[in-house]
């Protein structure tokens, strides 16, 4: 039986139960028909990232984590804490598809020119569910690959190529002239490294070890900083001084780090202030985070002045705030750089049911950089 | 002599040396002649705000003040921890007059239009230099004072008035329609709370007294909560879904506050969330810090999603931002209530010398509510 003739396939749910317990499994459902500008794709290659983990596993104990069933009918339960339960009201008991990208073949196309022009075509998607064998969706949340680029290459083209550009953006449209990164040893990292070279942006990049800031170096990185040297401070302070950045996104969140490069930033302005401002500089510094690396308390100091902020950032109101014909330019700059600026690097395949074995459930649970899980629900 | 043939006149001085010792004193200045575009007031009434401490005591350990001389030659000095000096570098050794605002009576101007007819006026002044005898200004910092308004009466125009305006003002420019505003019971807190009941604007004020709870209640306040109850978490919580507040200008600082406010504004949003979001409400919660009434650290504990921030808020910045004409909208809105709306109260009226009197400094340099000094230097 062709693909386009097939009417069921699995599709992975998360499921959390008013008693408290997270329940995966894979479910068959119907494959339906697309609507004018729909299409159906067959999801060839989808990533494992962090921002799914918290969907798939929630707040759930893994250490509790128990498997019965085999093959299709494979199903992991496991503890959630009773007192994280309130904040997940609107999910209990709501069995919820999972994965943010992916890519595949269109096997069923829509009437419009725009969904028939995709027909046979491999693409990459956005959307959510996409750890599924067959997903619908509109014909916009689909992006052709160019010829010789392949379903695995494609899969992982939006959170992080898109989280690394709309960083750079970011910068640009609040009027600063270079950036500051944290854990920027991660793939999301090493990807705003080859950005802002090829961009000729200047780019502080702040690692947690010799190691890491040994392999930034080695690609291409200029300004490396570990703040696990007892330097740490002056050599922010000195990369701060040689870029101008006064804008920084933060992948760790707790702790004193976001306050540390405020004041770093606001010590490298004051070298070259020459008037006293009693409120500190006037230069306003910002640090976004995106990440929570460290779940702790941020802690603020603030020992530089009252032009300073702290945010969230994240991704889906930045491509809301830039509109339509900005995320295309961004989303056509990524997909011709997918096999260069925008690669990523894979550590295991997996197939649906292997990505709920529990020993691949505790490698990729570890968000270990270096360490990519891509399912394949097709293999 | 007229007071337009003076030709000297005192002003008061702030003196960090690079040595470390404070040194205040009251120099004999020179009254400089009007340029076309200016005007010399003869200051009448300045008063002694916080803001103002910052740059007349500097971080000085007022413990160890002492005071020579008496009359015009009066001085006091008083240690700087020597830990400190370097983020003053700028001022050390550069006597620096003091006072943001005041007002007084025209005694020249110069040859414009607008300098002449300010001549013979009592005017509010900002700027800068106001703890001074006689100010040379530009007419455009002058706002003549309605007929039957006193220069006692017009002295506090400019921080606390525009202050609280600048927040109304920034709420609605953000998008938000209801705001929180923290040590509530203040004289600014006061002037807020009126503002908003002109203005028909939600306000939540937040104080740390039942006492405090009951003065607010006395002139009107609708959304009281206080943070000494044991309560506070759910008075707060409902106080927020009944108003939809989603800013907060906070003057304390320090602490775990910042973070309970967004917390509790997460919540009160989610009340009537109907669909999960693994990141949390999308509506953004920010909080400014306006004040330091806490200088330890600010800690934010991030149980509120991605869409919030947390940053310094500032006067100036913000009426550079809003531009000419909208500051005249907001100046004329002052003097016109500055015996209702915008009327401040005063326990002390001092002379120069008196000002700089130890007990005095004890008493006023405490930031107490409720105590507040107001100079005239022509007494």
């Amino acid at each position: 039986m062709s693909d386009a003739n097939k009417t069921t396939g699995l599709q992975l749910r998360s499921l959390i139960r008013k008693s408290g317990e997270l329940e995966l499994s894979l479910a068959e459902v119907a494959v339906p028909e697309p609507g004018p500008d729909q299409v159906v794709v067959k999801v060839e290659a989808t990533p494992i990232n962090p921002s799914d983990l918290g969907l798939l596993l929630g707040p759930a104990d893994m250490a509790t984590a128990k498997a019965t069933g085999s093959g299709h009918g494979i199903k992991v339960t496991a503890k959630v804490p009773a007192a994280l339960l309130s904040s997940l009201a609107t999910r209990l008991d709501e069995p919820m598809p999972v994965g943010n990208e992916g890519a595949g073949t269109v096997i069923k196309a829509g009437s419009s020119d725009a969904a028939q022009a995709l027909k046979g075509k491999t693409v990459s998607m956005v959307g959510g569910a996409m750890y599924a064998q067959y997903r619908l969706l509109k014909s916009t949340d689909c992006q052709p690959l160019p010829a010789g680029t392949s379903a695995a290459e494609g899969a992982s083209w939006f959170v992080n190529p898109l989280t690394a550009l709309g960083m750079t953006e970011t910068m640009k449209r609040e009027g600063h002239k270079a950036l500051v990164h944290t854990a920027a040893a991660s793939n999301l990292g090493q990807m705003l490294n080859k950005i802002c070279l090829e961009d000729g942006i200047g780019l502080v990049n702040i690692v947690r070890s010799p190691e890491q800031a040994k392999l930034l170096r080695g690609i291409g990185a200029k300004h490396v900083v570990d703040s696990s040297a007892p330097t740490f401070t002056e050599d922010l302070t000195q990369a701060l001084v040689e870029t101008g950045a006064t804008i920084a996104f933060d992948a760790i969140g707790g702790g004193k780090l976001a306050s540390q490069i405020l004041t770093a930033m606001e010590v490298a302005i004051n070298k070259t202030a020459t008037t006293f401002n009693r409120y500190g500089s006037s230069v306003h510094k910002q640090v976004y985070i995106y990440g929570s690396l460290n779940t702790g308390p941020v802690e603020l100091l603030r020992a530089y002045g009252m032009a300073w902020g702290v945010g969230g950032w994240l991704l889906t109101p930045f491509l809301q705030k830039i509109g339509r014909p900005e995320q295309t330019r961004l989303r056509e700059r990524v997909v011709k750089g997918l096999k260069t600026t925008f690669a990523s690097h894979y550590t295991r395949v997996v197939s649906l049911p292997e990505a709920l074995d529990l020993k691949n459930i505790t490698a990729y649970g570890k968000r270990a950089t270096g360490e990519k899980f891509l399912i394949n629900p097709n293999k």
